[in-house]
This record gives C-alpha cells, structure tokens and sequence, in this order.
C-alpha cells in the first residue's frame, strides 16, 4: 500500500441545506460553527442554477473562503458541506471534501464523517474491477458502490452500497433532485435535522450549528436510518434493521461543543456529571477546582459542585489562534505553548489545586500545564481526569490512531502520576462514565461505544484487526487497571 | 482638518526587549500575548547587525509575521513590538507601529500606547514651522519635539519632549545604544518592566507577557518615570515630579488580561471583586449566574459566590475568530452574531438567569445577548453590569470617542432596561468599583481615572475641550443617576 | 450532459524526464519555455523518495511554482509537467494535468496534449460501467481504458488503452518503474526526445525545452510510437502500424516556438518560408513591411526579403504581461489594446505599409491593429496573412472550437477587407503553406493536417460529427474562394 | 551614514493627470506602459472627493494592482502615478512613490525620476534644523524645502525649492488644486505633457504612455521649466534661466521605450541610426546580424541596413516574466539564463555573426548569450555594441552606480574581447552616438549628456565628488582608448 493511502481515521463535521435561498451562506455559517470538528479543510458544494458548483481549500473555513465571493457563486437552494480534521498525512487537497463527481449525465457531492472498517478491501477489489479513485480518504468507496449497483434507482443504489460500508459513518449526498443522509448501524457518528422558517430542511453533525443558522431541532438521525430530503419534504426509512446503539462516547467526552445535544443529551450536562461523579469517585483535600479551556470547564465546575471546592479560573485561553512555526531554540518552544494556556498566578499562588482535564492522549499537554502550575507556586496539584484511560484505537473516526502514543496503554497510573510529577492522579471508571451520560438504560454499555477504554469494539475491525492484534501483543497492557 | 487625521483615540499594546539574542522572537511571542490589546496592525522593529530593520502589516500578529523568515530577518539583541487597535478611520499602514525613522546619523524606532490631549496643537505648531509628519496618529509628535530639542543629549532631549505632551501614554524608544520608555505623569496607561534568564530586559503593556516569555516581574513603571535600559542596564529616572496616578479603570474592568497584575493588583481578582460587590449592591432572586465569554467570567464568578447563586455555563465563545463579511440579509447579519456566542439551552431553558456583563458601550450585544436567552427559553433574565454606566469620552487612550455613541449617556437604566427587555437592569456604584480595584488608599478615585462614569477628567482637556462642551450641551444626562 | 463538461479542446505542454537527480527542476525550467503552449494552469508530479508528489494550480508557471519549496519538495530522479491553455468552460483545478492517480499499490501520473474524438462516447460507456472520472477533461480516458485492459503487464495495458482513442494526442504517463511518451497515429501533436549530459532523458513537447534544459536531441516520437524509458534505457515500439502523417499544420503557422524544430523543419525557418512565398502569391506595392510580434515577425521577414520592401519595427509587444480587468468605460476597454501592441509613429507615419500576421481567428486584434496604424498616420495598410483563411474548427487539439466565431466561416475576402478597413487584404495558399514547411513529398498535403482551411479531416470526427454537420449547413461557405 | 541610506541612483517613471473623471484609471494604463522603468515597486495617488487617497505596493503594476479595487477607490478627476526602479538596497515600502504627505491643512503627493547631487547635504542640513524623513530616497528633500520656505503661495515655495535641488529630476506633485511638473535645467530625465479629448492634461515620463491613453503630444517639458495644471487651464513659466540642455544619452540608447519620442527624436529611429552609424565605424565580413532582444533589435535592424548582412532573428525573448528563484546548482544556474534568451539554432548553425548589444555595462549576459551561439554552432561572433564603452557612473539618474562594476572601467576593449570569447569586439564613438540622436547642433556634445562614456559631467557633483575621485585613482582607466 502506498504512503500516500494512510491516516483513515479523521474526524469531520458535516452541514448539508435543502430548500433555502440562502443554502450555501447557511452551509457556510454552519461550517464555521462545526470548525472544531475539523480545521486541515473546508469544502462548500452549492446547487446553482447552473449545477453543482464546489469550493474548497485546504485551512480553516476562514480563511478557504476568505473571499466573500468564494461563498456568493454557490448561491442557489441547496448546499452542502465539510470540515476536515488535520492528521499527520493525507494533508492533500484532493481530499478535502465534499467530494463532487461530475459524470456526462449528472453531478453528486459527497461528504462524510467517519471511518470505514473495510474501506481498504473493498477498494482493492473494486480497484481489481478497473475503478479508479480521486482521493486517498474511504469516504470515496460508497460512490463506487453506488455506480456499480444495479439497482434500478438511486436510492436504491445507495441503500445498497450502504449495506456494504462497516464501521462509523455519518453520509450526505447532494444530487441536483435530493439531500440524502444516513448514519451507520452504531449510531458512531452523530447527525441531526434541523428546520428552517423558510421551510427548509438542515442535516448537520450538532444541534449548535442548527442554532447557528437558526433552525429548530426536529430530531436526531437514528443508527440504520436513510433521510432523503427535496421538493416534496422529508422522508426517513431505515435502510438496514441490524442496529444496535453505540455512540462514541469522545463525543461526549471532549469531541462535541458544550452547547450541543446528542441523541437527547446535552453535551454540557453530561459533562457536568462527568466532573460530579469523579469527585465522587476520585476526591481529594484541595483549595481550588480549575479546568483546562475550554473543553473540561464543565467538567470542573461538576468536580467543584460535588466536592464543594471552590471553582477558579486558574487557566486562560487565548483567544487567538497563533500559528506558532518552529522556534529556534528548545526554550522558546517551550514559551510557545504558554501562547495557548497561561496559568493565572493570583489564583494558583499558594494553592492546592485540583486541574481537572477530560483525557489523557500523548500527556504531552498535561506535562507542560502541571509545570505551568508549579511555576506558579501551585502547592499540591492533583490531576483528575473526567474520561476512563485511553488505551485502544477507535476505528469509526476518531483520530486516535495507534496504540504507541497512548500513554494509558504504554504506563500504569502510578507510572503516569510519577512522569506529570502531580501529587496524585485519578481518572473517572467507565462506568462512571457511563452513568453520566445517562444515554440507554437497555443498550449495552448504556448505548455507547467505550472501545478506547476497554478494547471491547461493537462491530468487527475488518481491515484493522490484524494491525491491532500485532500491536497489542507488544504492548503491556495494565489490563488488571481497565477493569478497576 | 482633512479626513484622514481623525481616529486620534486608540488603545494598543508595547513590547520592548534589550539585551537578548532572540529580542525578534521573544518580541512575536509576546504580541501573540498581548494581541488583545489591538487587532488592526502589527509590526516589530529589530536591532539587526546591519541596524534597525522592521517588519509590520495591517491585521492580526499571526497574519502580519505568517512567514517565518519575516521575524528570523529582525534577529539580533534588541526589538520593539506594537500591536494597534482597529478603529474606523486611520487604517492606513502608515499609521502602523512601530514607527520607524531614518536620520542620515542614526535611526529611532517608536511605539506608543495611549492618546494625546495637545497632539494636535503641537502638530499643527510643527507642521507651521516646517515639520513633516508620516503618520496621521499622534505618537509622532514625540518624535519631532525631541529632534526640536537643544538639549545636548538624547536622554535630555526625549525628558524635554516627555514634558511637552500632555495625556495618556506609555512610549518605548529603541535606538541603536539604548531602550527607554516612559509613562505619563498619571499612569493612565500600563508599562511594566520583567528581567530574562539571559540578563535582558522586558518593557510591556502587561504582566501577562511576561509571563509568556518566562520573564520575571520586576517593577510597575510609576507616573513620571522614564527608564532607560542599555548594555550597562537599567535605570529608572523621575522626568517629571508632577504626578498623580489615576490609573484607567477600564483596564482593570475589560481591557487587561485576568491573567495581569496592574500597580501590584491581579486583574482577575479584582473582577472577583466587583462581582462580589455587584451582588451585594444589587442582589437578585435568581436560579444560575452566567457569564459573558471571555471578560466578564471572573465577575460573574464574584456575583455567584457573594450571592450563593450557581456559577453555570450558559454562553459558549467560538475559539475561532469567524471573518464574518457583509451578509446579505438582515436574518443572516444576525444569525452570525451566534458565530461568537451561542447559549447552552440545557442550562437555561427553564432558569431564573442573572447575566453579567463587564460593561456597556453601545448596548448593541447586550440587547442581541438577551435575545438569545429568551429564545433558549429563560424565565427571566436580570442583567448586572460589573461597572458603572459609561457616559464620558475617554482622551487617554480607550477608544470611547464620543457621548453620542454611549448607551447610558443617552439612557436612563430604566430605559435600558426597557430596550433590552430585562426582568432588571443594574450597574456596580462607582465606589463599588474604586473599592473593588483597591489601588490606593490616599489617591483621589483610589488612584483610579473614572472619567467615563463621572466626567470629571483627571488632567485639562486641551484639544478636546471645546468639542466635549459643545456635545454634552446636546445631550440630556441623566446626572442623578451617575451620582446614585 | 452538464455545463461542466465542455471545453474539451485544448492545446497544451508537456514535459517528463527520467533519470537524472534535478528531475522537478528541470521540468519547471522546460515549463517555463513551453509557457506559450498554456497558460491556464500548471503542475509538476516528482517521483520523490516517499513516492509521486504533485504540486500544481491554476496560473502560470511562475505563480503556481511561486514558493521554490513548491518544486524542491517534488525533487527526485524523474518528473513529469504540464501547462494548460486557458479554455472559457472548465477553469477547475481538478483539470489541471499532471492527473495523479492514487491506487493502493501504485500510483500513476498522465499528462496530456491534443483531443479525442471519442472521449465522450468512450467516456459515457465507462461510467455506464460503473467508473467515475475525477476531471472533466478527455484526459482521463486513458487511465480508464488501461485499468479495465485483461493484458498482463501494464505496457501492453497501456498499448490496448491507446489503440482506442482515436484523435490528435501526445500522451506521457510515469510511474514509479518507468515513462511512457506515446504519440497519435497522424502525429497530430509534436513529441521530441533528448538526452541529458547526466544520462538521463527528456520527452517534451518542442525541442526549445530541450535547448531549456541543455538536453541534446535524439528524435521526434513518431506517429503510433510508444516510447518507454527506465532505468535500463530507451525504447521505441509502433503500437499500431495503422500511420498517416498529418502534422498540425497551426503549430509551424503560429502556435510553436520559433526556436523549435518539429519533425526536422526549423519554425522560424519555415514561417519565413511562408512569409517568401506569400510575397510572390500576394506582392504589393509599399514602403515598409511590418510584422505583428512575435509570433509574426519570421513571415514579416521572409515577406521582406522576397519582396525587397524594407523590414520595419513598427509595433512593440509589452515585455509585461499586464493583468487587465474590465475596464469601466468603452473609451478605456480600447485604450487596454494598446497595453499590448503599440505603433512606432515614427515609422509608420505617411508610409504605405504591408501588416503581416501569421492568421485571422474573430478578426478582433486585427481590426484594431489596422486603426493603431491608421491613426499613427499610415497612407495604406495592406493586410497579409501567412496562412490560409481559417473556416473550420480543430478537433486535434488546437483551441479553434466553433465555425461561427470563426471570420473567414463568415465572410468573403473582400467583405473582410471592408471590415478591417484596409487598401488590400490577402492570404497564403493551402499549397502555399504546405510547400513552406516541406514536410514530405509524399504523405496527403506534404505530411500536415489542413484540415481548418479545407474542411477536410484526416481521420473521422466521430463525436463531433453530427455537431460540425448541423454547424456548417447554418452556414454559407465561401467554398470558391477557399480553393482559390 | 547608516546602511539603509543608500541606492539613492534610481529610474523611474511618472505619470500625473489633470481633469479626466477617468484620472486614476489612465494613470494605471499609464504605469503599465512605464513599467520598463521600474519593477521594484508602484503607486497611485487618486485625488478624490474624500480627498487624496493613495495605493501602493512593492512589485510589478500588475501585482500591486491585482485588485480592480485598488483603482477604483482613487477615483477623482486627477491622479498621480509612479514606478520605481529596482536597486540592491533601499529596497522598503517607504520608498515606493508618490508619497503622500498628509498636513493637518492639506495634503499633497511628490513623485520624482532622477537623482539629485546635493540631496544628501541637503538633508543633513535639514535633520540638522529638526527635520523628519519618512523615506531613504532623496526625493523628500524637495517637499521640506517647500514647506520651508517662507514665500507667500505654493508655486513661489515649489520654485524656491526646485532651485536649492541640483542634479537630474522630473519632479511631479499633485494637490487639491493643481498638478505640477517640473524639469531639471539640463533636461537629464525626460517629461512630456500631453491633452486628453476629456480636456484634461497628462504629464508623463515617455510619449509612449501618452499614446497608450489616447492623448495628444503638446510639447516637451523644457530644462528649467515648471508647468501648472489646474482647473483653469495649463501655464508654463521657467523657474530657473541657468539651463543647459544635456539629455540622458542611455535614455536613447536603451532605456526608453522605441515607440516613444524625446525632444522630437524618434528613439527607435536614434537606434537605427546608431546601427548604421556602427556598421560603418566598425564593419566587418559576415553572414547575418542579429539583434539582443527587444532593446538591440532596433540597431540591429539599422546595422544590417548599412551593411547590407541580412537581418535575422537569431535569439527568441521569453515573453512571460520568469521568477527565477536561487537554483541548486551552477548547471540549472546557466540553464535558467536561457528562459529569458534562447537562440534560433537553424539560423545560427553555420553563420557568422554580428551580435548587435545596446551597451556593455557588467559584462555578464554578453559573455553568456556570445556562449548560446557557440553553443548553437555559430562559426563566428562579432559582438558591436551600439554605443560607447560605459566607464562612469551616472549621479543623475540611471541606475550605473560604481566604477567598480563597469567592465569597460576595468578592462580594455581587447581584453573583453578575450573574456567573451569573440572574433571580435567594437563599440560606437561618443561623437557617433551624438551625430546619430541628432539632438542639437549648438549645445555642447549635441545637447546630450555623454559622462558615462567621457567622464566629463556637466554638472557639479557634488555629494558625489569625493567617492567618485577615490573609485577612480584605484582604477586604471583606459583613457586613451576612451577617446579614441
């Protein structure tokens, strides 16, 4: 396989319009709402009155579509569009999306936020018939399929292909006649309509970005479900009924904004819970509660509530996203994450201090923050984390990729404590988090997936097991502390 | 006087290094810093073997020194750095900062934060005289009367042309031999001083960089004071005994980081402070206290432990700064306000809120703020705002130009109240604030400028007098009020 | 078919090397010289250590490669390129050449000169099979045919692949064992080869990019050639016995560097040619003979020389190229010409002059070109084209699309002479022109293809049959004339 | 005198315009077609109804203008414009005209081609008195002598000002009121006013430009003479009566464009003219005559006609602008000489040549392309250049700024001979290049300033005299042969 085809697991937001004037400026409000879902590139496919008319670009959806006219050319009464998240290969352009297939007869876009567990088998056997693919990402794969179906029309070409993608996926195609969405069996990958008072309809990745552009929350695309949606309204059928719910729960975690709903939940809450039950679970003596910004203030504020500490703003977040190119000394780096997080030294001096964060990837964050607070005059610092330890890859689209750079998965929590130099270390239970999010009460796992802390994956890993089962026979894993 | 020399009132940040071999670097870093401080330019001048070079642009840091080789090209031992706020008029690059000026003997750079209240009779005394100005800013000024001088040295120079203007200011000065900087008799504006790890000095606008480039506190400049910094190193001198200190309030209330000190006082803490004061001068039954992102969390976080009420989480800020160009309808132009706020419905939805806000100016984000809350469904919605009501033009610096743009200098808070739709409206007492801030015991204001609430002006108006009479005779102020 | 795909005539450049260490940038040099050939867009694929890399836009070589980085990063030791005419329908990037195809086991580059007349049906009969094309160019044909292809090894895929595309063509293709250089089987579109001092090889477009890059000159790639060069050497097989050479008779008329040499016939040498034999067919009585810059002045001279009227340097070519935008008034549009060509009074003024220019397409520059003359004071202009008049569309890959905009489809001689308002107005021969290039004394019209002044296509049209008929019968073709 | 102070030797060009609501837009069309005498850098000053307003860049016209907005906004009924050279040094955007000074009272934009001899006394007198300089060039000087002086109007201070400068300069300067220009007392650098059918005025460097905007030749712009354009009409008045015509001889030899006139001299025809003169001075036995495009080709064309060689195009000119970025190696080095000049190899082959340059002034590109036609197989070279040998600097103007550099001050005619590599090598004599122009038959050295060739200025040099005595007492000067 060539260097080129790697890095198949990314994150990315999805926004698609039917039926509004104002589709593509919509589309491009709502991409910047779901910008942190994805910030290597950004794509708007607009249906114009003189077809299907795309642009997109690698950066952040400021600065593709700088140009106000960039936006005004795609103008007509439906959009659609993608945010992609940035990992280390496969930065090329011709997989920023959506994706946007020009036959003679017709033109389809094609956006997608997922992973496919057997994206590279059924490349290589459709590669074998003779096809010839665009892009290295597998969100290309269910075009093909589509094509090659005998089906007599396309949504029944689609229902088909969509049988034969496994693994986490949250689809939308535009065509000149219909917007179609549809979520994998898992429920992995979140999606949502929304309705606009112009009558039309948004199917987007958060309610925030409903919010954004002003549309009321009609509900939540089920696991299994097709939605088609064009001149004559909506309508959703389930294109498979072997579902079983399994949300990622990194969305939940840190993935999603604060003031999203999943499947009924609100982000924020679940995430206050996260915070209250780990006081619960992990307490400690302390002066002060503070969050890392912005994505576990919520969590503090839960720690704070529960444990009775007070709750502090000991950390700030820059407002401006400083693009930091290499510095040429070691020291100067190291004053460059200080752009990003800057401790507050009236309110650490002295203290006993509870960080509390939402995960733990590389550490590499963690390490610096701690030191920040030490430097501070930070007395005690005791780091208390509002997910379980990361320890195995996840397969359906979040960019956790190998177990190597996981630190749970390479160390024991005494070990990690003893590296952050923290005077203790505490992480919420998987059941805990479980509990927190309150999704299911019948679904196993409460309706979750919790692969990354238990190893336990929902659906078969396909093209991945092999890889996965090689690497943790190297590793060591502290399975006696998953289970704790 | 033509259309370009206006816009005269500006706020803007200083960075000045001497005495270390990556000033340029350490200069950029701290910009990043102190980016809020002013985001319509940027620019660095470096101390380079081959002399003064500078780099600068209008925009963001991030934008202006996006090429790394645009900050390498400044290397040497000594920088200036200055960030600009964007005010209507006056966008042109020569108005960017530093402003460089190239003698046939030698070359000056000059960075200034503040304003001036005789710029303008001085530069029309110059221009009769002979002078030719560059920019249309007032920190020129300086510049021409030091070259004006007779005195036999530049240090004497610069101390007769300190003397000379009158106002708002904290002025850097780097020459080939030597960084000097002053602030202005009142202390209207912030300077302070931080020592490297090398041996070298730091000269800037707040603490907070410092911090960001690992440099130690070393002193507050006080009113008056001119510092002077070489290869010898640093002395501090009195270039004038007349002094006062009135340090702007605003800074301590919005502008500052919270991660700053100002005259030894934690920003943060003293916005705790006037949260705390608020709710006890103007308590309200409530169910959650909730903040506007990002400046008005440390009060809101004061209002909610004097008044017991929970500290929540109701306002999400975007981290991505969205370029939000003319949209074409009034629906979108409103819809994208939501790009930077967006409430948490979960949290609101049902709750008696208390919003706290740092201070209004026009009253226009208030007014779509609560607009927000309502329709995310909140009982009842109490605004408090952390400050008094602005009512006067500031001339020092912050760019409150004018009484006729002011909310409260044309609104009785009834009639706020009523505009915006509020259960209740309230501001903090100007002593409250004084109280709060806690500068100074034996100082008039508590060494604090309150002008913008009371009117009365620490130092004469100059320039501006007749212009502020001929205004406020327009307008009703509601006097009884302000003294409430 | 959708609006997209259209502009499938096209005329570009093509440059590949093997084996030599400074592969990319050899080919941004020999880019650079084919400029001429296409002006739309830019690309260059390296087969770098990591495999084949593109970097490629829409602009012009200098643009595109703006950031050397652009082309070192492609550094290796083979490179393929291309330039692309600008065409008004499909200005996308997915358009610009080299395409990169991306398989799970290999990849492949495909540049492309010239047009197919069955794209569009070969194309419409894959996608009816289920494959989808990334551009909407007639490019990407080939990549298809040759994966569907049962044969065993990719050159006898390749070999298939070209025995079904019938048209005007110059294909190069590399992948990480080889690069392939094939040629129509008229030889529509020129091909060269040279070798380097290195030992590595070149295979262009025009032996002016071979002098480029210093690479000396083995042979023209005959038509139904297919040359393949590794690492073992060259190699040369027909893969069709099936020839008739037809060169584009336009490339030695205009569209070719005059320091090319195409087939062993000297351009230069051969518009000179023209421009001698066109004064014996069409001589005048005048003062000076003047030729159109740059592509012109060779026939100016050769007009000159057999003629005895002296050669003049009457109309200077900006050296800029000057990026003109619409202007805002009628006046200003007109003035724009002139940025381009501008008259030398000084020579023209009271003199009768011959104008020569190498064709007439719409007319347009001409009959500005003769007003520039007339108001500079020239007594007479008499207008001499060293070609044919041009009444018939290529299908071969010259950008000459539609009867219609074509002046001489349109109109008579002498109405054209009315129109451009000259004393006298006339054209090469057919004859004429094939006997300047002497080409070969056997092949149908000594070896070039004439069919834009006859109408007589050396191969069938295929796709565009039916619209060239329908074109043609709206129109009233001066057929006497054009045997004449 | 510190580094950034330098490179004051620069051309450039000027365009103003007076009473055409199209101002801005004829003076961008007019820079293009000045371009040839500045590519450092552009500028425009639009006078407006918002008053003067200016843009500004470093690059071509094309680049600085990408943004049709960027015209459009200087909209008014007058306007001036400027490009500038590009030098080593001085290379910052303070340096790009016009500049524009902006008074409390007024506004008023200066733009200046030439140099002047006492500009740096000047200036040192004048910092020297307190005054402030914005730019390195010199041209600033003249607009603090003018705010200076002490006489009552405008126009008496612009002519009080235009007699303390000394040296070479077509001054413009543009106010709300008037547009002025002014030539030096010898007429070194050439001004020429011209009518538009509008009625208004344009006053530029070249009549080229006034042909590329339409407008009508009035006159030339005298030594010594200033002219006033205002709203009621054109003046002409002399500001000095000490003049002594002395043309820039290199403004015909090779600076200005061949379609343009000065003084009433065809420059094109001056060329031809200096080819025939050269054909006679200096002939020799050959077989064609080929002419460095574009700037030789008009002295080529003219020693072919004396000599009755056949003329030939023997070298091709790129006609794109290559960015020719820092090349890895010597050998792409080379190469890349040829993007710019390639040679015609089945004119060459064979042949001997006479190789027709303007002038020799590094030497570098002579020995080069004299390489191209070995290369190509020329059995001889004869290189005639078509004016004298350069031994002197120019302090008026044109960009020859060090003995040092010049390879005729430091190698005798048979040693470049040698060191290019020809068969032969003659120049035109100074007394030829005079009788060719043809200028003035009473003014000394026929009202051309010759100081490049005969080291005999006719003017003080001033600032300049001390440098120039040192360069020279370290050359050995072949003085015989320059009189020769």
């Amino acid at each position: 396989m060539p260097a080129e085809i790697k890095g198949l697991n990314e994150e990315c937001g999805v926004f698609g319009v039917w039926g509004d004037n104002c589709a593509a400026e919509l589309t491009h409000l709502g991409l910047h709402t779901l910008q942190h879902r994805g910030q290597e590139g950004a794509g708007i496919v607009g249906l114009t009155p003189a077809g299907l008319r795309r642009h997109y670009g690698l950066g952040l959806v400021s600065e593709v579509f700088r140009d106000p006219q960039s936006v005004t050319q795609l103008q007509g009464t439906a959009a659609l569009g993608h945010v992609r998240y940035s990992t280390a290969g496969g930065r090329i352009l011709e997989n920023i999306q959506p994706l946007l297939f020009r036959f003679t007869t017709e033109a389809i876009a094609l956006a997608h936020n997922g992973n496919l567990t057997n994206a590279l088998s059924l490349r290589k056997k459709l590669e074998a018939a003779g096809a010839i693919f665009q892009s290295t990402s597998d969100s290309e794969v269910l075009m093909h399929l589509i094509r090659l179906s005998q089906q007599p029309t396309f949504e029944l070409q689609l229902i088909e292909a969509l049988n034969q993608v496994h693994g986490g996926f949250a689809f939308e195609l535009l065509t000149q006649s219909a917007l179609y969405a549809a979520v994998d069996p898992n429920g992995f990958r979140p999606l949502v309509i929304g309705r606009l008072s112009s009558g039309g309809y948004v199917v987007c990745s958060e309610t925030a970005a409903l919010n954004a552009v002003g549309a009321e929350f009609v509900q939540d695309v089920q696991p299994g479900q097709l939605v088609i949606i064009d001149d004559s309204g909506m309508r959703v059928r389930a294109y498979t009924t072997h579902t079983q719910l399994a949300v990622c729960s990194m969305e939940y975690v840190y993935f999603a904004r604060p003031d999203s709903e999943i499947y009924g939940i609100s982000v924020h809450e679940a995430r206050v819970r996260m915070g209250m039950r780990l006081a619960h679970e992990q307490p400690v003596d302390a002066d002060i509660v503070v969050g890392v910004p912005n994505s576990s203030l919520s969590a503090a504020l839960g720690y704070s509530r529960a444990s009775g500490i007070p709750y502090e703003m000991g950390l700030i977040k820059s407002q401006y996203v400083a693009r930091t190119f290499i510095q040429p000394t070691q020291e100067l780096r190291e004053r460059s994450v200080r752009l990003k997080l800057s401790p507050v030294r009236s309110v650490i001096k002295g203290k006993r201090v509870v960080l509390v964060d939402d995960s733990i990837v590389r550490g590499t964050t963690a390490r610096q923050l701690v030191q920040l607070f030490k430097d501070a005059g930070a007395l005690e610092v005791h780091l208390r984390i509002a997910s379980p330890p990361l320890r195995f890859p996840c397969f359906y689209g979040i960019d956790i990729q190998t177990t190597r750079e996981l630190m749970a998965a390479n160390h024991s929590v005494a070990e990690m404590r003893d590296i952050f130099g923290v005077n203790s270390l505490a992480f919420l239970s998987t059941q805990g988090l479980i509990d927190s999010v309150g999704l299911s009460d019948t679904a196993p796992n409460g309706g979750l997936c919790v692969a990354y802390f238990t190893g336990e994956y929902p659906t078969p890993l396909e093209d991945y097991a092999p890889a996965l089962k090689q690497e943790l026979s190297q590793l060591q894993l502290h399975v006696s502390e998953v289970s704790a």
